[in-house]
């Protein structure tokens, strides 16, 4: 009886966002309540107008008000490159450094074992139509350094490798993070940038 | 342009929130939009019901769906005790206890000089008139143990005790949390404890 019906639920729809417990969940749900106007009202907004204007890319699986994307219908990208990434996060995360002027396709995930995460999960069918139909010369693998990323990674060449088209299969270079201090990097990546070095 | 308008104000929202940044407030939009039926819409529905159904109570300051709130309107608790907390959070923890039946006054925050806290902007005046007007026996000021939670202690003891009925005033113990190891506990709460020791 201490805590009402309605924002008993609201606690607990706040519990189960990623990063959020009961008590930061219950600090959330009472810091809304005490600023109503300030908080409550524009986050209600903000959620109603993303659910109704924000759609996933039917191309390439980003989140946009547009359908495509407005990355998928930019002027002035490489139609010929595709970036696979595992999220739409990620997907942001090589937006932002601005580097990168190919297009993307969302894998929606990474192949896990664990988690009973198989192929036809992922937008796996989607990428090979595109590589097939599309006119891609070269294919970006942006996945994660992790084991389930490389489980990914060498399954999508794989998958590339059948098909008839001669298509470039690039990985993310592996290294010394910049401003990286070598003292606090694991073995692993040491070794495989002392590998991977690059002559100057 | 990497993020669409809608989806910017939502994780500007969400950032806003304790305890969340950009980052976390970006994962969380993220989390919604590629669950859209299972999180996003289940969020939006407790966010509607909770700000249509959920008042502060006017009596005591608590949150609720009725008013007054069911703390100050059930039967059973002791009406002649009033306990004075900072949050609705400080009154939900010491309702979890379940150790305390009398009625609560929430301040909605402590004095705090660096904050420009100053007390017309608590709850001071209508908990010195529940005090005069209602048959309080005893006012315990459940405030935290910190410098501004124990300057509002020692003012609203100076103002109680200008009231011309005999009230009695308490605060919570100081001591070893229970569970606590002395090792870990900073020297002020030992000394405290040592001060405060109980006969056996």
């Amino acid at each position: 009886m201490r805590e009402a019906g309605p924002l008993d639920q609201l606690i607990r729809a706040f519990a189960g966002l990623p990063g959020l417990g009961p008590r930061s969940a219950r600090r959330i749900a009472l810091h809304l309540l005490t600023s109503r106007d300030t908080a409550l009202l524009p986050l209600i907004a903000a959620l109603e107008k993303t659910a109704e204007s924000v759609k996933i890319c039917p191309v390439c699986g980003n989140l946009d008000t547009v359908e495509p994307c407005r990355v998928c219908r930019a002027d002035g990208r490489n139609r010929g490159v595709l970036c696979v990434v595992a999220t739409v996060a990620d997907l942001w995360a090589i937006e932002r450094t601005g580097a990168y002027k190919g297009l993307y396709h969302c894998l929606g995930g990474v192949l896990s074992a664990l988690d009973g995460i198989t192929p036809d999960r992922l937008n796996v069918d989607s990428l090979l139509s595109r590589v097939v139909q599309g006119q891609i010369e070269e294919v970006i693998l942006a996945l994660s350094a992790t084991v389930d990323g490389q489980t990914t990674v060498h399954y999508l060449t794989d998958r590339l490798h059948e098909q008839p088209a001669q298509i470039k299969i690039s990985r993310l270079a592996h290294g010394v993070p910049v401003g990286g201090e070598l003292d606090y990097l694991d073995d692993g990546t040491i070794a495989t940038a002392l590998k991977s070095r690059a002559s100057l």
